[in-house]
């Protein structure tokens, strides 16, 4: 049972990838995509480690554990498996996918002073799982980049506790992470928030500090 | 008879729509696409509602009728039929189509206090139906955006009576609507539309007040 | 002969054209393409007027004759055959293509008032026939546009026997012209002008009145 | 054996080379890949001079040696093969790929006073072989543009000696050269230097001098 579940789910988020990668998004062997197959105890399905996205197939995820031990496929998992667990966990999470845009670099750096940007007042914000309205002030937050990922997925796992209201957040000149609860709605996340930001970085406005 | 008009415009809008999908102008599950099956009593082919545009098949494509009741199909229509039903009526349109760009966001906050933006001198205006020479100059409204479709659907029909010149009008923050007497022309039309207001952004000149 | 020559242009340059409208450089029904099928008397192979390119193929393409009558094929040839069939005369073109791009559209309206734009110093520039060196400068001439194709067919012909070393013109607000012996390399020319195009108005820089 | 091996890069420079023309970094007959058959003698796969790279298929591929004669296949090599042999012998590369795209012509340009150009602090930069932190400074030297070769691939060969961590370079209003142990690291290093030239021009700041 579980491993269907596990093919099916690294089926749908190798084509994914593969997509994101075709909007440039995932360049080099950069961005890493993540699904729940079962959650206590968890098995992760997720993305291996140095793949290059174009060529992106079910046989490059691996089934990791919450240690990050690979039970199904072979291979390294992605460096920033902490990452992924933590918004798992905090976030009761059952996909979270990682991209590396030009947009989101260019803007984690412009407003890293803020330590976030705010999106408000468009329609696509209703894309973000239960925003109703346009008149929906969205703020994405920016943590520094780090090598070391344990201290970065601790971060990662008290920011989604201090603001629980987040859909995604920014690692600065490094990129986005957002998730949902199926690997649909983290896709559509992902579309979402390169959408506004590209929307923001030509509309030549800066966001106020959030 | 109907039944074999609306599998041909089902099939027909949602080619286009991938499309639509494929240039970044539907992301998220943005964007809604519609065509007439019968003007009376009006069967409307339209888009149902929350697709991912990117694997967009005339399944997904409702019959409805004029209080937005489906016929053909299962699912709920966009919630924005109302407005694709006011301009069916307002213009006898054959098709209506909505898209949610990067740069008809940018321009419809940039000018959003002149109510609309004037596209002028264009050789590409031709691609509008009943224009004939580039010395045209077109008048592409704007209206504030806003969650009750009832009000704006009537915003909508109020604009189509003022200004029956027009081709498009945009919903602030939120995207283009165009329409033409075919799936063909409606998408020409937002081509012709999309390719204009792409060069009046990256012109780095603004519209004068309509 | 004739009819299997007529045949294989007529696929190349339906096959040319459908790339061009993936770049988005014949939006709309914008764009238009011919090739030379016999040379005395004058057999073009054109594309029928209004088409929407993305569907582009070989039964789209017209023969047509130094009058524009058709000879191939059913439909009405692209209004602007006169600018196709005064360049194949003045240059002795085997193909000529014309499309509209943002980046054209942009550029000639910003230099109108120098009458053209000079690219120099890249080498790219040697993707043009008969350029050695990235020491060189081209010079692609600015024309206002108008609806009067026979007068502006004659000032294309004007244009090009005033500046025999041009390879490519600009109508105003409307998009580019340029040729080769064959489709290849008025294919060629194309993407040359649209990339160094696309690098003039990104450096932020003005050419030099010529 | 050396055939075999010969086939197989030609296949994969093959595929490679059209994915770079779809991204629009080698229009016109623009860019050249290579990959190392044998080292010794080298026997060294390279495209072919003059090539459309939407069509790039492996028989357009030719085996030559150091001094550029052919082995396999029919046809001239490209005219860099001089700076490629050069790259294969200074940085004992395995494959070797030169890419025109629009952000390194207008950046060439921008930053040639400089002599270069830095990318410092961004995730991407790990993509780079060896690289393991973003906290890494990485010099793109930018060598004037010649259309002397042998003395270009002499500049190129001295560069290499001088500045041995250097991971690509720059030529003047020309492109990108850039190398790796395999065709997929030569690749991955293409984008990972596209990807950073493009955040570096729309972040709207220049690199300091090296």
């Amino acid at each position: 049972m579980p491993r269907a579940r596990f093919r099916h789910l690294a089926r749908e988020i190798a084509e994914i990838g593969k997509g994101f990668y075709s909007r440039g998004w995932a360049f080099g062997t950069s961005g890493n995509l993540s699904a729940v197959v079962e959650r206590d105890p968890l098995l992760l399905a997720i993305t291996a480690s140095g793949l290059d996205k174009s060529r992106l197939g079910p046989s490059q995820i691996l089934g990791i554990d919450a240690d990050e031990e690979v039970s199904f496929g072979r291979g390294k998992p992605s460096s920033e498996a902490a990452i992924h667990v933590a918004i798992v966990r905090g976030r009761s999470a059952g996909a979270v996918f990682h991209t590396h845009s030009i947009w989101s670099t260019v803007l984690s750096e412009r407003h890293a002073r803020e330590g976030g940007l705010k999106l408000e007042g468009y329609e696509m914000l209703k894309g973000l799982e239960n925003v109703r309205s346009h008149e929906h002030s969205e703020w994405l937050p920016i943590l520094d980049n780090s090598q070391d990922l344990k201290k970065l997925s601790r971060e990662v796992a008290d920011l989604l506790e201090r603001q629980p209201g987040i859909h995604g957040l920014l690692l600065r000149g490094h990129g986005l992470y957002t998730w949902g609860a199926s690997p649909r709605e983290a896709k559509r996340h992902v579309e979402i928030f390169e959408f506004l930001m590209e929307v923001l970085a030509r509309s030549g406005t800066r966001s106020d500090t959030g």
